[in-house]
């Protein structure tokens, strides 16, 4: 096997390597070659080339949301780097493992005006668990010009010794940061930068490894509850008559069915979870805003848990967030390994625990309580649902029907990927069957980077990949689909309302110029350019007949990806889905 | 007029406009809403919308390289920010004033888990002049949720005054770091981050405005040159008799006639300009790399000054970098009002003045010293272009050719635009008319966004421009053409040799796939269907003879702006570059 000849990329590959980082994704350049080189000759690594650094990320972060274990890009020195950004922060947030590997200027031709040279180290520090920045070698760590020899390397045999002692630990450096960093992902869930300098001549292989890294493996540390904690919370519970669990983005099957059940079965505590929480129990409440849009104040008093309970990622519902801000619980535990925000201002205890180990300790312990809490809230909830039904069913062609018309054809056993923000919020209304896996990129709520993360899960998931986008979102990401591995089932749908709809539902004054232009955007786009450029199978629908006709095939299978793009430009979306609302009360 | 309610939007607006920033790029987004009002709403503003926050900071970017004005984007909270990181690391490097203005959640939801929410303070740190963080208000900053009254303020008189008077020191804040942001702007020459917290409801407007903040004006100081340091200058330049001028990336029109034409008499200066420099005289040398390339190493010795002066920008030509670095000139003065980069290692007087300045105070006073250094490489100069014709004329069509072609054909008075990195690097070689102003992103010399710095160029100047890109980095900025400010006048012309012919160039192993995935990412795109989407006329040209003709109209006046796209695929672009090299010897 061929390996490049500077040992620091051979560190750096190795150690990637020991700690079982398959998926490379790369983007193209000249500085990080060594990287390119050693990646691409191991069969051991599965590497993707990907041009607009971006979707690169986006990408990445794809694969690593399905596979749960990190995923790594790698590009070149420059500005290469900044446009890694976004799905940094997103990693950041949705606490997924990226590792970011940057190639920088060796030391001595950094902050001289160098070409394609800018200020690499720490970029990321408002988003990323480490940045290692590793050291070159001796020569470089002092500053010494490559033309030059290290001058007292001549004669002097104990400051030879010094030297090489030096350069031991220059290594020793590489080695702990890179383990630091690699670990850090995996531990703390979420985005590392590894910086790595490379001076010329850059495309130099070599059939051996001159270096052996030390893989420092991840300490696994059994998971304990503390007791007087778990007293407090039992205690807690059986007082209270009003228990609310709400769930925010979370990975599929997680929690055991058992707990869940016995959850379900608690008349004091009801379930409210998200469309991305990939959590199903029939008596669950799926569809949060359906539930409380229409409520008045004292509803919302009788809403109002005295402990709530959440665990997962971000939450959408900003209904959700409204209520529990100003109709506090008493007691708010959040249950995660690693960070709890205190999103309602009342948080009272973050247990720093998976929530399936959790359950495990807790629910067998704890009472449960008879009162009508849940079943009053089901009461509603079979109640809203009718209404939704009644309303859907007259409903002239919009983004809502076709929302209704497109989640119910929706083929069992399969993922669903969701664009920001319109898209998610629609589908948060509608009851998705269990089989579906639900994403969608909540970290930062971007539309910058929707399609090249369902790509990236569609590449790394076996099951066919549906990706519904609004119109704004889909052109934002556009190079995504710059991809050469685009699997042929994968499937995009664009509900294309031209502009940003989502402003026409927010407050604000709707029938001006400016309004057109700089909140909605208004544009005449579509994506059959973009389908017949990437070599996307393309068909476009204006009305319900035809929508309904698509889907009959749309989701078969296939020999080449697809597009359906569903034009709802100059339908009452809006009114729509704000009179939605009063008809659910 | 309307104004937005929230007086630290008036505040952000007024200043903004007391400071002359006239060009504001908005991306579409909610949170900042009261800045979009305030700055639609004032026809003072000339407001552009663009929904690809990447492409809107390039674009901005565009207009202030001509202008030399800042101009401003203004976004929403989240990822979208992070998206202009590629732009204000450009205009870092290049001293291009860019004002970015993120709206952000108030501090009372900031790390609490809120939807597009990050941490948007100090997030480029490392690539900026200035992050300015405004504060919202007493409440925002007394951490007390919207939803309740500040407690002190009731009954208690002084109290009561004690927090007026804290309300006043935020707006003294606000008004100060504005104040300081926008100045630093034009004063050093670069980007600045000014975050702007804004609570609900943001939609909101009024017919007066609340606040009239203080416009602190920039304090012009008088050039003043050290005499100690003239002095010193003047006689080591009287004395030496090889004295190099080299002149990186530079404005039109920025040094006068009479200072060249005195630099140009004497025989002991040879001055070497590149493309982007703007710089013309007769006598110079503006082919740098066909000048130094095959020189041997009694050559070098031979053009090895005694003294180089430097100014302007990044220098794109390797040879000339490598050269000095080896054969390092006694004394290294670069000149430049803001910074100096020890690019070969020997600098040693920056001084912090124009060039114009500089010239007009030491030209006037400096001997003139008759050598043969100037005359020896003008012989080498001159036969060099003979060579030049003679290899050009036989050649057969390849991206040599289009860009002898194109250059020959380039209306004169136009603006040329130039992507990263081998369009650039083949520009160098030709000599473009002196009428024609050159750009090019050379303070990163990333191929992110040249396409919409060149559509900012050609919508805020009255000259035709023309851009002039390689594939890669056309496809990677597809998203620039999502413009709708794009003049009739512009052109963009694509040299598509089907990937990154670039690294056909450089080192490596080229027959191989991996080379051909991961290094020169080949593809088989065209830029047709992005041409139909955003309304270009497209024209694909495959032979010097179709090129020839398609250039007859190419450039005349259009009713929709033009792309031509010259396929070299599969042409021996890369023997025929190196070859160049041999035969102008």
């Amino acid at each position: 096997m061929k390996y490049p000849k500077i040992p620091l990329a051979q560190t750096v590959i190795q150690l990637c390597k020991a700690k079982n980082i398959k998926h490379i994704v790369i983007s193209p350049g000249s500085r990080n070659a060594p990287l390119t080189i050693g990646f691409t000759n191991d069969p051991f690594f599965k590497c993707y080339s990907i041009v607009d650094e971006r979707c690169a990320a986006f990408f990445a972060l794809g694969i690593a949301q399905q596979i749960k274990l990190p995923v790594l890009v790698a590009c070149t020195s420059g500005s290469a780097l900044l446009n890694y950004y976004p799905a940094v922060a997103e990693a950041f947030y949705s606490e997924i493992p990226l590792i970011v590997l940057s190639a920088d200027r060796p030391k001595h031709l950094q902050n001289i005006g160098d070409g394609q040279t800018i200020n690499q180290k720490h970029v990321f520090e408002n988003h990323i668990l480490h940045s290692a920045n590793l050291k070159l070698d001796l020569k470089d760590e002092l500053n010494i010009p490559v033309t030059e020899d290290i001058p007292i390397f001549k004669n002097i045999e104990d400051k030879l010794e010094r030297l090489l002692g030096l350069q031991k630990d220059i290594q020793k450096h590489n080695e702990q940061e890179l383990n630091d960093a690699l670990n850090k992902a995996v531990i703390k869930k979420g985005p590392v930068h590894i910086n790595v300098p490379f001076d010329e001549p850059l495309y130099d292989m070599v059939d051996a490894l001159k270096v052996a890294p030390k893989n420092i493996p991840i300490e696994v540390e059994e998971p304990k509850m503390d007791t007087y904690i778990l007293d407090q919370c039992l205690n807690d519970w059986r007082k209270a008559k009003r228990k609310m669990i709400l769930v925010g983005e979370f990975a599929p099957n997680k929690i055991e069915q058992k707990w869940l059940n016995l959850l379900a079965k608690d008349e004091s505590v009801i379930v409210l979870t998200e469309t991305t929480s990939n959590l199903d129990h029939g008596s669950f409440i799926t569809s949060i805003d359906k539930l409380i849009a229409p409520l008045k104040k004292d509803d919302f008093l009788k809403l109002q848990p005295e402990i709530l309970i959440t665990f997962g990622g971000m939450i959408v519902s900003k209904k959700i967030k409204a209520f529990l801000r100003e109709y506090q619980p008493k007691e708010h535990w959040h249950i995660s390994e690693t960070r709890a925000y205190d999103t309602f201002f009342c948080l009272t205890q973050h247990i720093k625990e998976t929530p399936n180990y959790f359950f495990s300790e807790f629910l067998p312990k704890a009472k449960q309580v008879k009162t009508s809490y849940k079943n009053y809230w089901t009461g509603i909830k079979l109640d809203r649902a009718k209404k939704h039904l009644s309303y859907v069913e007259n409903l002239p062609f919009s983004d809502f029907k076709a929302f209704d018309i497109l989640i119910k054809n929706l083929p069992n056993d399969t993922i669903l990927q969701v664009g920001n923000s319109s898209a998610i919020r629609y589908a948060q209304l509608f009851d998705i069957h269990k089989s579906i896996e639900v994403f969608c990129n909540r970290g930062t709520s971007g539309i910058d980077g929707s399609t090249a993360t369902a790509i990236g899960c569609a590449v790394a998931h076996k099951r066919q990949t549906n990706f519904i986008t609004g119109d704004l979102s889909f052109f934002y990401d556009s190079n995504a689909l710059w991809n050469n591995y685009i699997p042929a089932s994968f499937r995009i749908i664009i509900i294309n309302n031209g502009g940003g709809g989502i402003f026409r539902i927010l407050p604000g004054h709707k029938d001006t110029e400016n309004f057109d232009t700089f909140f909605e955007t208004k544009h005449a786009l579509t994506a059959q350019h973009l389908a017949e450029m990437y070599n996307f199978k393309y068909k476009r629908v204006s009305s319900q007949t035809d929508l309904t006709n698509a889907l009959n095939s749309f989701f078969k299978e296939s020999n080449q990806p697809k597009i359906l793009e569903i034009n709802t430009v100059g339908q009452p979306n809006d009114d729509i889905l704000l009179n939605y609302f009063k008809h659910v009360k």
